[in-house]
């Protein structure tokens, strides 16, 4: 028999928050995070085999709801995010997400999962290999400013992908600077809180801004960068936000995941078009020079894309396959004959 | 406290098949259709005020997948749904969904559910409040070309919420038929079996075709309509996809959903640009004559839109509402401190 029972297909795996929380432990989330790398990479090295269309946002005065779809050809994938600064003072995260998979050859859903943690391993893996690729050489230290949700994660991958062994970190608010020293204690990281910006950055090869204001914001200037720094932007990532001084871009080699969208969501959203960017997947297949001079400055504008969401996805069903880090939801009516809906209906009174 | 507490949040209501099933037989069916249809209606009066756009639709070869999000301001909804023709072959649904809806102000998702039952409900309620408006009066028979997963829903909105008492059935397959003759026995319908599109439209005040193929068809003539019919088509929703032959549209008033859409998706592909349609929400508010004329021929060019979706998802959420029709699941990580997601995730160890 060829097709699959129907019933079994009714079902879709399901990884709830515990799941996927006892599948990083039982991971290990710096392996999770080095082979999340390793798999973006692959998936932008194919980066033209992918549907790719920019995310669908909802914009409201509080924040934004997005639809970020992309498909291979065989497996079609989908995140639901929202982005809500004021959640913060309420409690609630700023960012939530889920996502799923369906076969493209029958549309059947074939995965359902949390993706707020996933989407932390995958925004981190993909500055990793980001930076893989365009932080200068030997770099072993890296600021990071804002420190919240994302914060230690990012760290985490820096230090597994890139070797980085120490990490000076600054947050308007000394709190969440205090949360993720604590949290990153017995890393093997020197952890170094830092009193400022400029503080925070001294001596680091590796520069990351994480931080969520809804507005645009300066959080480097162009005095504070010195030659050769990689600049990994990740907190900029929907139109009026933006973290960087744009004398910073004017002197720094640009690089972006899809164009299109950052245009609309990125640091790059402050310049001209004729401002010039590269793709990064240009970079992993070697048809653009990514790093090519020590005092170089580059940046890497990140503002997130579906086909990291689809490799994370793509990873996690991988990963769960045969294990116990699922359940199985009923989430796909299946009639016994595909015309007689009504009939299991009537069956099941 | 104004604010719900975090953990609540974290919690998604889900509604399995199993529980949409459960909920139907307690409603009642036609109750529901006959709800639904009062709620779509309102949803349609209030147009104006949804963000609307076109569906965001993945083509393969052997079908589409889509995402249609709306909002109203408030809460922001959308449909995961596919349509894969051949998936009939294999004992697969040819069309399955799921959906959500999510709070604007904090985007975290309230209501997780299969959407395949409660699209096929929808689907009929919006064709019967669309016909309670177009319809000439006092019809009583109704001819269903196409006898797939959507027939019974079709006939029993139409019983329901427009008095039809007499439906004429036709497929090109007598086993999909006699599929929705032997559903229907105890409806309280007259239930007719017909050997042709032609045998079937005879007496009929309204037509519905709900036929599958993918591709230019022609299910009907204009030699085969007579004066004052309603058309309900609703089987030709996608590029390439139509059922009625363009010698009708160019008799025929016809009725759209959202008008970019149904340029890409309805019966009206066929038309040129200047080829004249109302927006059936025009019609519900009374800005735009629906039937006007007992010789008009009225057409609802149906292709199925987000804010139909949207309504059925607000019905489902108010009519589960302290019921055990739905479980909880564990979708979205819930950190006490939100900045503090990697502490969460230790703690879990």
């Amino acid at each position: 028999m060829t097709a699959p029972l129907a019933s079994e297909k009714a079902m879709v795996p399901f990884v709830s928050v515990h799941n996927m929380m006892r599948l990083i432990h039982h991971l290990g989330i710096e392996t999770m995070l080095r082979e999340l790398a390793d798999l973006i990479e692959d998936d932008f090295r194919r980066w033209e085999s992918f549907d790719k269309t920019p995310r669908l946002a909802s914009h409201s005065r509080d924040g934004v709801i997005e639809l970020m779809p992309t498909s291979d050809g065989t497996i079609y994938g989908f995140k639901y995010v929202n982005g809500h600064p004021r959640n913060i003072a309420e409690g609630l995260q700023t960012v939530t997400a889920f996502g799923m998979l369906a076969e493209v050859s029958t549309g059947y859903p074939v995965l359902l999962t949390e993706m707020t943690l996933l989407t932390a391993l995958r925004t981190a893996a993909t500055s990793a290999m980001a930076a893989r690729h365009l932080a200068p050489k030997g770099a072993r230290t890296m600021a990071l400013i804002g420190n919240g949700a994302q914060a230690e994660f990012q760290v985490l991958a820096m230090k597994t992908v890139c070797g980085i062994d120490t990490v000076r970190l600054y947050d308007i608010d000394p709190r969440a600077t205090e949360k993720t020293r604590r949290n990153l204690v017995g890393s093997g990281l020197a952890v170094l809180p830092c009193a400022s910006a400029q503080a925070a950055i001294e001596g680091a090869g590796i520069i990351t801004t994480c931080t969520a204001d809804k507005q645009f914001a300066t959080i480097l200037t162009d005095n504070m960068i010195g030659a050769g720094v990689h600049i990994n932007a990740i907190g900029g990532d929907c139109p009026g936000k933006t973290e960087l001084h744009r004398d910073i871009l004017l002197r720094a080699d640009t690089f972006v995941e899809y164009a299109p969208q950052t245009w609309i969501e990125g640091e790059i959203q402050q310049m001209g078009r004729d401002y010039p960017i590269t793709e990064l997947w240009q970079v992993v297949t070697g048809e653009r020079p990514g790093r090519h001079d020590e005092r170089q400055v580059t940046l890497f504008d990140s503002v997130g894309f579906a086909i990291e969401d689809f490799s994370a996805l793509r990873y996690l069903r991988e990963r769960i396959r045969g294990t116990d880090f699922h359940e199985d939801l009923d989430m796909i009516a299946d009639p016994d004959d595909p015309r007689d809906l009504y009939g299991m209906l009537q069956r099941a009174r």
